[in-house]
């Protein structure tokens, strides 16, 4: 179980130097996610050395231009390095128009098959599931259709024992199968012996949740209950808090309400309008309600181990 | 009479970090002109120091995506910044299609008219004119519709020799104006007085030609004969000249010939393929043949002075 988050960008649409908009690499469980694409991000890849190869799954959460601007962009270069493998995009319904447009007007063919999962409903679904993974949508409010993400890790089995397991000479290697999967053991004469006997919890799953961008919304707090990472949009300090509510943006204090509320462990902050010079203002708005909170800056890695 | 271009960008598509894809802002005669517009041209303006507001008329050579994968993200930022004044883009036809379905589906309105000026014509069109500057297309040779773009200065008035011209009081200050654009002088008696006696010659005007991407062409040199400063793409050297030929790009040594027979004062090399490490062969290829080479590399800027 472990939760790896790089940080491509997190400013808002307004370009300054060295101010990437939104864009987020994912490690979670062995699978790895992009999510969002704003401009330039394939050169922030680059930067911070993630293969290209390891993108199978790009998540968009809307389409507004600082969110998915540099997926054109991604998906031409992956052509030109004759990339095989699949790609998904789960995006707004109109991507696959935005992209197929691209392509055929610029006279482009791809080198791999891209498979499009576009979305459009207005509660939260899961959108992607293997063996190790889940992701849910999260319904969120801005001025466009737009979801959050949700990730989760599968429970991993249980842990053997070996010391407890082996004061009972009835369990043989072939019932351990069974003991991993949470069953009892049940002996000849019909004796019951609990799972936990003889086995170790395992590692409690991770969670992530995307949330950005959205104004302030409480509705989402039953699905983000209790995760491990929360990264909220904080556009806007509280002396914005009109321009916020207008915008559908969110405060600073206002994310910190919601990871307080849905008792999340960390939050992390981003998408900071470039009308503030001080990010640390952010921090300190957020702090005055919410211990575990920290901002996002271009090139972090936030790593969570629960092995 | 000047001439200054930045270099925002000058790589072939394939994304290194720190290797930006093609753009040159110019400045020429007072005019200023953005030509070509790869992803992250905005950052790139902005760490240049490029004020927005300079923008009036952007260039786009063809519809490859690292010619042009910035555009729609400058245009959504002008907006932001709400820009009022008219942008011009000049681009093979389809860019208006390109750019009006992603303001489409992302919902977004500009706050500034957009005029689109769509290329197709084969052969070599005034796109646009004032009073300082002309700009022709060079039609080039590459796998889709492709221009380059020459910028002229137009000639600046003469200059009147004020030593000379109060040797004769027949000529009052109202008959300056004549003399500047070039007329002789007559006298009451029908005597001629020749203008270069009492006239300076002006500057000369300037001229730029930008030729990506192109196949080795010497089509384009009637057009671009003795011409300042020639930027001629050389995406590869001549180990790969047979590369070069299938992809229709040009070697150094190739840009090197189109300078030479057309007699350019110099000659800038740029569009690296990133399978060269060492940039200085491009240089050493085509200073095999033609002196007053050099490479362009970001944040480089090229001024000429004719004052």
């Amino acid at each position: 179980m472990s939760l790896k988050l790089s940080i491509l960008g997190c400013h808002s649409a307004t370009p300054r130097s060295f101010a990437y908009p939104t864009s987020q690499f994912l490690e979670i469980n062995g699978d790895y996610f992009l999510i969002d694409c704003g401009e330039g991000t394939q050169l922030q890849l680059r930067k911070h050395r993630i293969k290209f190869s390891k993108i199978k799954h790009i998540f968009i959460s809307h389409l507004h231009g600082d969110h998915f601007f540099g997926l054109i962009g991604l998906i031409s270069t992956f052509s030109l390095l004759s990339r095989d493998k699949e790609l998904h995009i789960y995006a707004p319904k109109g991507i696959k128009k935005i992209i197929e447009i691209q392509l055929s007007l610029t006279d482009s063919w791809l080198s791999y098959p891209l498979k499009f999962h576009e979305l459009q409903k207005k509660e939260s679904e899961l959108i992607f599931e293997d063996e190790k993974v889940t992701v849910h949508t999260i319904p969120l409010k801005h001025r466009i259709y737009t979801n959050g993400f949700l990730f989760r890790e599968k429970p991993k089995e249980r842990k053997i024992n070996i010391e407890e397991v082996k004061k009972y000479p009835e369990i043989e290697t072939c019932d351990y199968h069974n003991l991993k999967k949470g069953k009892d053991f049940i002996f000849l004469n019909g004796d019951v012996l609990e799972n936990k006997v003889v086995t170790f919890d395992p590692p409690k799953p991770l969670s992530y949740a995307f949330c950005s961008d959205t104004a302030y919304n409480p509705d989402m707090i039953p699905q983000i209950k209790d995760i491990d990472l929360l990264y909220h949009e904080s556009t806007f300090l509280e002396d914005r808090a009109e321009l916020a509510k207008t915008t559908k943006h969110s405060t600073a204090l206002q994310a910190a309400k919601i990871a307080k509320m849905a008792r999340v462990k960390t939050l992390l902050l981003g998408h900071y309008s470039s009308r503030y010079k001080d990010e640390d203002l952010f921090l300190k708005e957020a702090k005055t309600i919410f211990e575990e909170v920290q901002l996002s800056h271009e090139g972090d890695v936030i790593s969570i181990d629960n092995a």
